[in-house]
């Protein structure tokens, strides 16, 4: 056996075991790796990177649409966790508690913060006091901790990496406005950065964030017909206002309480392109997020290697100078046919393959990842080529991503074929549902599909399950 | 009292008590407030994003020296925390320990990383076989609990921001020589980007990083005469590679023990920016991280208002355009007199004036905000006569901030001298030290001061406390 056939090897196939094939990658890619803390993970340097563009490109949109970044603390004393009943029930069961500091035991435990609107809300209710104040639009990055009993690298982390925004706003109206503007921000990150294709809506009661008013959210469906819940926005209405006591004088010198938000999306995003994008032969990346966005692989083992690598160093400062983002593997002990598996593995979207043969042409070869697409390239024309073919493949996978969504896309008919492709091939399933918590627990009990998002509410049909009218009409689907 | 006064009148005076002064310019120009976790501190937006240009701008150094980023858990086993010895007893007393996840007690204490040698150490013993894998040049930004007794906002907090590095290197002398490249780094961000001179040199043993062999720092003389610390870099020896088993197969064939460094700086180095070059107008902030580096104010009270609006918008649009970042303060309700006033206390390093006489004559009002000094500029010149004033403002208060320094250095003839000077003016004393733990304490116990960095163990002189012979010379100081 080659070294090549190894290194796939080494990868379960995606339709043999989707779950271990997910495994295997993230761990031969070195995205990230298990910790000696239970549910912990490790971001190595791959993956940390890939999240290191995908952060700063949404930092971008975020500050874009004005708002900014503040940094508050990760603790948060218990009694102020309660003060917003339906939060603390929701997310106690989750939380890790500090209970001493040093050898001292704290009078009070301090939660580690599993969102941060208990903390942020205290300090709004001190910072606004006047309709001038208003609308408050802050954003910060920082690392969340929920005991979850079952965990996934990316998927689901007892720590997490995630953005939350924090507003609020002097009515109803602006509240609503910017929930949905966020929601469309997360669809714009999501289709035009990482090549990922969303159905947006609104979540059912059981489902809506702890204390908040209604949450909106992407969902993304991934290869093996399960769906994942990429971003959420939520209206938190006056709920959090009231219990934190955030007011503001209006504009006709009235004391009210201000109307809040509050949204997010997390490192399990990276997770979504893994599972969206990849193949048996590993990872693919979008090239708007990649670390690398080319590899060039030297062919050394001819005449003359110097010059060939003086040749390749010469295309990657070209390519450097124009911001494409380039890897040079001179490395000696591996050939180039383990180097090609390697970083197709690793996914990076295109391999610039050069040899003396190239050099004497004055071309070179690039292949792109997801088909191994071979193009013949002039070196004179380098950097446009390959900016070229970069946009190429951000194209070609948002648009296979979303041929593989659509065919996964189907309308329930009745209540037994809902079951029959819930059961078989999964994927989303649009039909109507009655609003009712009994209904949805029992759609889920029979096939563990869930509501991901209700799509319409000025609708009209017959709900799947109990063929009751309603006007909801509804994405189902089994979940992450 | 006017608008105007009222707003500087509400700051201490530096000579009256430099510590209030202190704490007022923090607050009042809104860089960070208290939490209600005792000891914790709010970073808000203006002190926020003053820290992310901060960070961008060393990121970049780390980056181009050949270092990755990465992400590890923020909780560390009990059991890992002990491996080391020294470094356990270091920590301990400091650190937040996690008891329960959701209403269970675990089986054993998590410690919040007070810092991650313990974690990061684990992981290299996994990641690392051979010395192929050499050398590991990893970082992360994260957030750092120590469980303090006394706080202050930036200086010292429970939790705060910084960034850590952690390699691993063949060599005792590898490992050496990337010990002072990072230290040489850190000087170069402190001078060239913040504006503010230092010392560097090693700490004494009593004084060095828990674990470690040697510790190196920079450290910062602050107006008020005190030093602060302002990053470390460590030479860790083999001490964490035999503590955790970080051992590879060499170019021999033969097992060995890593050698390892770390090294960080923190948002206390916010403090030091603003200690080094404020003044009783406010913050004084270096150009190149200003979160605005130019205010436009314009007048409006005079006629054609829209006109003057109009082009100070013009105005703020050329200046983006060239990467100046640049805040309108177009707010109907204050006077540009007090805005004069918000924007200095603010430490905006120009302000732009803009009225309907100065469009008539073509030009603008750049005002420089450490000394006032006022420049008349044609508008046609305004991208280039902009860059070169910031660039000359950075370089203005990095001379002030030396001389300051210089000025505050001396060198103590006798003991007597030595007290007299840290009872009067303090500042760094550069003086011989015999090199014992004894004499250390004892010049602390009579003076306050300590050793901040000895810079040179190959020099010969007397003992400036017991006159020994002693080749040790040192810098003293009272410190933050």
């Amino acid at each position: 056996m080659s070294e090549d056939e190894k290194l796939v090897k080494e990868i379960t196939p995606k339709t043999e075991d989707f779950s271990r094939w997910y495994t295997d990658v993230v761990r031969k890619a070195e995205l990230a790796d298990y910790s000696p803390v239970k549910g912990c993970m490790i971001i190595r340097p791959y993956g940390f990177a890939l999240w290191e563009n995908m952060r700063d490109a949404l930092d971008r949109m975020i500050k874009d649409t004005g708002h900014v970044n503040a940094y508050f603390p990760m603790f948060i004393p218990e009694s102020y966790l309660k003060k917003e009943a339906e939060h603390v029930e929701g997310f106690a069961p989750e939380v890790a508690w500090i209970t001493h500091g040093g050898d001292k035991e704290l009078e009070e435990r301090l939660a580690v913060r599993p969102t941060s609107e208990a903390i942020i809300c205290s300090m709004y209710a001190k910072w606004i006091s006047s309709w001038r104040d208003l609308p408050v639009l802050i954003n910060q990055w920082a690392n969340i901790v929920r005991w979850e009993k079952v965990t996934r690298l990316f998927l689901r982390t007892m720590e997490f990496l995630w953005q939350e925004g924090h507003t609020v706003h002097e009515t109803a109206e602006e509240a609503q406005e910017e929930t949905l503007k966020i929601l469309d921000m997360y669809e714009d990150f999501a289709v035009n950065t990482l090549a990922i294709p969303v159905v947006k809506g609104f979540k059912s009661d059981k489902e809506k964030f702890a204390g908040g008013v209604r949450t909106y959210a992407i969902e993304a469906m991934m290869w093996d017909g399960k769906s994942l819940q990429a971003g959420t926005s939520h209206n938190l209405g006056q709920n959090f206002a009231k219990a934190f006591n955030i007011r503001y004088e209006d504009r006709n010198q009235k004391l009210q309480y201000g109307w809040s938000t509050s949204w997010g999306v997390s490192t399990r995003l990276v997770g979504a392109v893994i599972m969206t994008h990849g193949d048996d032969n590993g990872l693919v990346l979008p090239p708007k997020i990649a670390p690398f966005q080319v590899v060039i692989v030297p062919i050394t083992s001819g005449k003359n290697p110097q010059k060939v690598l003086a040749e390749a160093n010469k295309l990657k400062d070209r390519l450097v100078k124009n911001g494409i983002r380039v890897k040079l593997d001179d490395r000696d002990e591996y050939t180039p046919g383990w180097k090609y598996s390697e970083w197709e593995m690793r996914g990076v979207p295109l391999r610039l393959e050069i040899g003396p043969r190239d050099i004497e042409k004055g071309s070179v070869v690039l292949v792109e990842r997801p088909d191994r697409k071979k193009n013949f390239v002039k070196m004179e024309n380098i950097e446009a080529e390959v900016q070229k073919l970069l946009d190429s493949i951000q194209s070609a996978i948002l648009e296979r991503a979303t041929k593989m969504r659509d065919e996964k896309t189907v309308e329930a008919e009745n209540w037994e074929q809902f079951k029959k492709i819930m059961a078989e091939k999964r994927g989303f399933i649009k039909a109507y549902w009655d609003g009712t918590r009994e209904t949805e627990d029992k759609i889920k009990e029979e096939t563990k599909a869930t509501i991901r998002v209700i799509v319409d509410e000025n609708s009209k049909g017959k709900c799947i399950y109990t063929g009751k009218e309603t006007n909801l009409y509804a994405y189902f689907a089994q979940a992450y």
